[in-house]
């Protein structure tokens, strides 16, 4: 079955519309009309198997028949990245990274980052599309671009990391490092690295420094691993659910 | 230091020259001259600290002044995948995979393949430039796509899984299933999934159905998560290298 996006649904809804892209794909790329089965989530854990009740061109209704609800993870995964210079390689890394999943991500401008401009709205398009082809009923919490020091002030429980090999060499890896069902926040620094200085500042917020293997690893690639070592750290809760 | 490739480099060698392509990149882009060190490696372990002896627009030649060997990982990882339908992301799976580490990767074509060709040539040169980017001094063994039944045929030692949720959904995750420092072969299907007749055949060949996660995964997407559990699952070992 087809999982739909629309974030106006509440739990209590009988019945609803489709986005215009999403009435638009249904309609006219699969061909969907009245009486077929399909499921909508609103992004927030609920899950609605549905009916379509009209379909044209324009809009798609539904009747709603059942809603599921899907718990959030035991665990919570956000990872807060410099764009990459190329913006494909940052929109990769939030279309991977939602399909494996995470909670929420935050982007920061370091020193050493070459962009200095991001915007979220084609982002969100494909965090929404990433929700949507892995069947999940959540959507993450994506954050508009700040300067590190602005992120590194914002007050946040739960374990944070730092992805940064120190000049002696000396640090654990993230997947040693972490404990298994925490909240985590892991900062990883543009094509640039961290400063010294923004290493320093993120020590002195909590962060603990860690590295994520032995090659030195592109800005997206750094941030899907990190992502990937904390869901594979908690894999036994999630096969459990 | 930049980090260049050069096949032809045996141990013993004292001095060699890069390839066009190196070239060019090195003389052109890099601006690099005679007196610059330079790293070079074969992509078979050896890293060759070296210094530039000549350098115009066609050729550069260099003196090897030490030679490094890097030791293969404890173990191996080898993925075998049905390329994607757009190369795009066959081709991003190659370049994340040679970033994060694996030592194979082999095409194959199944039923439900859309695709049915594949050129080596380019992701070849895609693997080069992620063993370069990521420092790394072995160039993984890439292996020209055959049907799926003539893949299964190969003997080889190790591990065997392959990704596919049984109808029953009982399936181990792959980093439970799996055990360290161990020579691994995993099994990724094409868009359509592999048929029921193909995961007999796999059964059959000694593969062990494993899971990825809760979440449904296009096919790059299980490949590089795949090779990453493997990867993490040695993560102790890696560290230590």
């Amino acid at each position: 079955m087809h999982l739909f996006y629309q974030p106006a649904l509440s739990p209590t809804d009988t019945s609803g519309t489709l986005t215009d892209d999403d009435a638009r794909h249904a309609t006219r790329t699969l061909r969907l009309g009245p009486g077929e089965a399909i499921a909508v989530t609103n992004g927030r854990g609920n899950r609605f198997l549905s009916v379509i009740t009209k379909a044209d061109n324009k809009q798609c209704a539904f009747r709603v028949e059942t809603v599921d609800t899907v718990a959030p993870r035991p665990f919570s995964v956000r990872i807060c990245v410099a764009p990459t210079k190329n913006l494909d390689r940052v929109e990769w890394f939030v279309e991977k990274a939602v399909e494996l999943g995470i909670e929420r991500i935050s982007f920061f401008f370091g020193q050493h980052s070459e962009r200095r401009v991001l915007k979220l709205e084609r982002i969100e398009k494909i965090a929404v599309a990433a929700m949507k082809q892995s069947l999940q009923a959540w959507l993450p919490q994506l954050d508009e671009a700040v300067p590190l020091a602005q992120l590194l002030k914002q007050p946040a429980d739960g374990q944070r990391f730092i992805a940064h090999l120190p000049e002696d060499g000396q640090a654990p890896h993230l997947f040693s490092a972490a404990g298994p069902a925490q909240q985590y926040i892991v900062l990883i620094g543009p094509e640039g690295d961290f400063s010294a200085q923004e290493v320093q500042q993120a020590i002195d917020a909590g962060f603990q420094l860690v590295t994520l293997g032995p090659n030195r690893l592109r800005t997206e690639t750094a941030a899907l691993s990190a992502c990937q070592s904390l869901n594979l750290l908690n894999v036994v809760n999630l096969v459990n659910l």
